[in-house]
């Protein structure tokens, strides 16, 4: 075991799932934000988490208006997911710019990302502050996707993005 | 986009990085959990967190020594990572049964696996409770790894640990 620097351990833990986080600002319009800090957090009640920095616009507008979408963009979304990831929502319209299909959400305000393999729509129930982050934490309300193609996106430490199959040959026991 | 089940959204959004985290109980036995559900949560300071089932028995060493090492197993690892993730500690000393070679960490009490990818060791600096689970937020004292080969696991849906490279051809922009 050999020393790593914080920055190169934290590379070698890539690559990271690519999720879309979509939600909407005060004045209603939709934002749409690259997160690969996301992790489920209970199983029962159905808990997601994600982590926000505090500079992101939509840390504003999920602050406020308490509800986000966690899209799991499938591998022909690469190119708009990348846009979200890229560029902000202060001063642009990721719905337009992304090239992306947004539509209606089941029961929350964000839109879903049409065609995403799994969209997990989430009310948020509490937050937390880490560091330069928020955690917020979201009760599962909606759960839609493509039940024919659930390959999505993961992220290297390199930022590139790819799809990955769920299902493997190699498997222990 | 159709409706999913709760079940069915989160299995699609797998494969999910797995993690063994290293703790100590009351008495300093180490014990060893497989964890899938950890993010970072902040760049500066640098910080991670676990996402711990309150039935765990490491649930309980982490709550009452305050801190963790999150071990990323090399692909040789496979079957010890395993055993860590199926069995319990609460009556078995998982660094005998698992195989695995368990070594002093640099900074904290809970041990390291020899010859992770990636070691990361965290002292707990907040914790949240999630429903069933409860988050600890630790901030990172030290960070070892190999440097050598950055591979390691990650777990499917149907519960298979299959290995992971880090670098891929296809990616955007």
């Amino acid at each position: 075991m050999e020393t790593l620097s914080q920055d190169d351990a934290f590379a070698r833990s890539a690559p990271m799932v690519y999720t879309v986080v979509t939600s909407v600002d005060e004045q209603g319009k939709p934002n749409a934000l690259g997160v690969s800090w996301v992790t489920r957090t209970s199983f029962e009640p159905f808990l997601m988490l994600i982590s926000i920095d505090h500079s992101r616009y939509s840390h504003e507008g999920i602050r406020k208006n308490r509800e986000f979408v966690i899209n799991y963009p499938a591998p022909d979304h690469m190119s708009g997911a990348w846009v979200c990831g890229t560029t902000s929502g202060r001063n642009s319209d990721k719905t337009k710019t992304s090239g992306l299909t947004f539509i209606k959400s089941e029961k929350v305000r964000p839109p879903t990302i049409d065609g995403a393999a799994v969209a997990i729509e989430c009310q948020v129930i509490s937050e937390f502050e880490t560091g330069d982050h928020t955690i917020f934490v979201g009760k599962v309300v909606a759960t839609r996707g493509n039940p024919l193609d659930e390959r999505h996106l993961y992220v290297t430490a390199q930022f590139q993005l790819f799809p990955l199959d769920n299902t493997f040959e190699e498997s222990v026991p």
